[in-house]
């Protein structure tokens, strides 16, 4: 891969990594972004508790699919081997955005699907927002990381899911896992994810026999936007 | 319509609409802001799917009440159908509003007309603020967005009401409209349904007893700054 | 009065006024302080309907205590009658606000006294902070701003509460007053009002049990701020 | 004890208090960040109502472990009694922060432990962040600020909790206190504390039944970020 590919590929993921905390989903350090480029193979993630404030392009790390730091002088962050599984598992996916946003972390901790209560959920995700298991303590000891992302991955296949129609996750008491045909997609769809399931809390207090979107509405709605007859949006943008 | 005419009302819609990001009431592209000019019947309004921070006057799309692009290098918003069905069943308003903003949409998810909790309501709604029922799939298919529209004309008609005195609802499952006599009130009319969203759902969670306000209150509230005798403000601003 | 004591009072005023808005108080023009010079009777307050963002010294409008604009191109604030009802009734006050600040306001449409549940509270409200009785249609018939300042009175002197001890209260389905030693100190009690209202609703939430806190620890709060022996902040200050 | 030395921990202390503000931790002067120097035992403390915003280097005032003042034209925080018994119980702490942010003040108004619903809170915390008891009449005539010290330490020695493993807990009825090796950490884990309270109130809305995290996964957590084996982050920052 040439230098100034790579060099594009670090300042793509330092950006979409500094659109995580403008869009109020960080607090400290807690997430991260990354992108993979598929030809080579080499993903480009943030290092591991750097502060967004003093994060430089330069600092992104790229490792490949197997984890081993190709470039870059710091450690990535902690998620990647997660990072890396769903990256495998999904060739569809280009980017994957890891949060501690509030209010689809509290999902996570309440250990409950995020059910799609309206059409602004409809319009990116078609059905529910799963939440997916705890691992057991064997797998945690096997590897922690590495098998949040096997656990997200057994959950799409088990029940068919197509990852770009379902762009992401909460892991039990843990926090949300978006992702996207790239790293802006992915940081897109994590913003998503927290609107929804701070709405979602509303629409329960408000009413808490609140029923599920007709499911020819969401169709309507996910199919305006990502379909082959979308209609959503401009053709050359 | 002479095209000095036309620019100023391009640049009226879209100072309308940067109000919707300002004000905390848009996220991404979530909504959009027209105004229509009576004389010509020519509706000016945001174009489909672009962001708030690169719109500029000159992107404001002009469509006729059939919908024809009139001018404008974009398609208009995807709920134009929407504004034109309001503006053509309702010819005292002259602006309309459409957001996903939190609070006003959760009352739509949960399905629930917005009672009249207090005097912040009562200033500017004459009663609850309706939330309007969802479209049958056959309804869908023949013509989403105009249903829509269609469906808020049909529940202000069966119920009587004046749309200058209700100047907004809530769509099930999807979210608030609003209107006014211009796309400035609209937005104005938005404002306030998101605040009187948030405030209601407060009030049921600390009294879940909670009464409306007493009518001849209402009645005060919102004469004082609507009806004859109005006296809130300053009579030449 | 002198001019220049007039202009440095519009000034005070015109301060106080900005504050709200800073402090998150404020959607559009929904609020209001005063201060009264207690040696000529004046009460200047902010005027009815102006903008936050156009709002200059010299809008501000004084009127004396039976409501006679004194000074001013504009009409005073449609709630002056209640803030003269608490110039009149309690002497000790110099200042007073409304605003419809959004748990405050909540209370009040609730319907429900504030309790204690901590010190944040009891360092400035000795007791709950009362939710005033809504007004009849008789009441609101022959004055409604005027019997709003009434219907306040009318609970502190029934229950004996010092206006300095419980510097505020909520009006049923409508917001919170409060008032100071001038309009500074009613600013910031505005802010108390609307952080303890916030966090007794959190409050609750998380205990639904959750009970007030022991007066002897509400004594201690309020006497090491207000008391002959206070103890807190600076001396000359 | 050296003047450049006393100079650059009252900058650390500053610069500590600055950051709580920064954090959306403080209302008005409602908190205060101290640092002890342990070879001098001399402590650098916030002064007492004094406004964040006029807060200035040389404000802040060194007291010894006696309380006595040392250097400083202020008199201390109110509070400074306590952080001084925190000090002298837990030899390992070398910073202590009180505030009143609005979560965490709330499950002290409500008198609960805060469960660990989830990786954000094992990260920092090893186990539920107690709420300590209220003191009695008597304890309060003794000492109020001194003894709600003892109190605290009381808990952590009654049930054997490292002050390093579980650096901070909620006083009922009044707010949160933190530590950290220094004031910068004692800030960290005030801003940790109150997110961590304001999702676990959100966990229990979704789900009255939420359970904790399981032990070994708290392990985990806590261990990859302060055990011997710890991986998280750089090596050398």
């Amino acid at each position: 891969m040439a230098n100034w590919m790579l060099d594009e590929l670090k300042r793509r993921v330092y950006e979409a990594n500094m659109l995580l905390p403008r869009y109020g989903l960080i607090t400290f350090t807690w997430g991260n972004a990354s992108e993979i480029d598929r030809n080579s193979g080499l993903v480009a993630i943030k290092p591991s508790g750097v502060d967004y404030d003093k994060l430089k392009p330069n600092d992104i790390v790229i490792v490949d699919l197997d984890g081993r730091i190709v470039d870059g002088m710091y450690n990535p962050s902690t998620d990647t081997a997660t990072h890396l599984e769903l990256y495998k598992a999904f060739p569809e996916i280009g980017g994957v955005v890891h949060t501690h946003s509030t209010h689809a972390t509290s999902w996570a901790q309440a250990g409950k699907d995020i059910p799609c209560y309206g059409t602004t959920h409809a319009d990116y995700f078609y059905g529910p927002i799963p939440c997916i298991r705890n691992l057991t303590a064997e797998e945690i000891e096997a590897g922690y990381e590495k098998n949040t992302g096997v656990s997200i991955v057994e959950r799409f296949r088990n029940e068919n899911i197509n990852p770009l129609y379902v762009p992401g996750c909460v892991c039990k008491n843990h926090g949300p896992f978006t992702w996207g045909r790239n790293a802006y997609e992915a940081v897109h769809n994590a913003v998503v994810v927290e609107e929804v399931a701070r709405m979602a809390i509303l629409t329960r207090q408000i009413n808490p026999e609140a029923g599920e979107t007709p499911q020819y509405m969401q169709d309507k709605h996910f199919m305006r936007k990502h379909g082959p007859n979308a209609y959503y949006g401009q053709k050359n943008m």
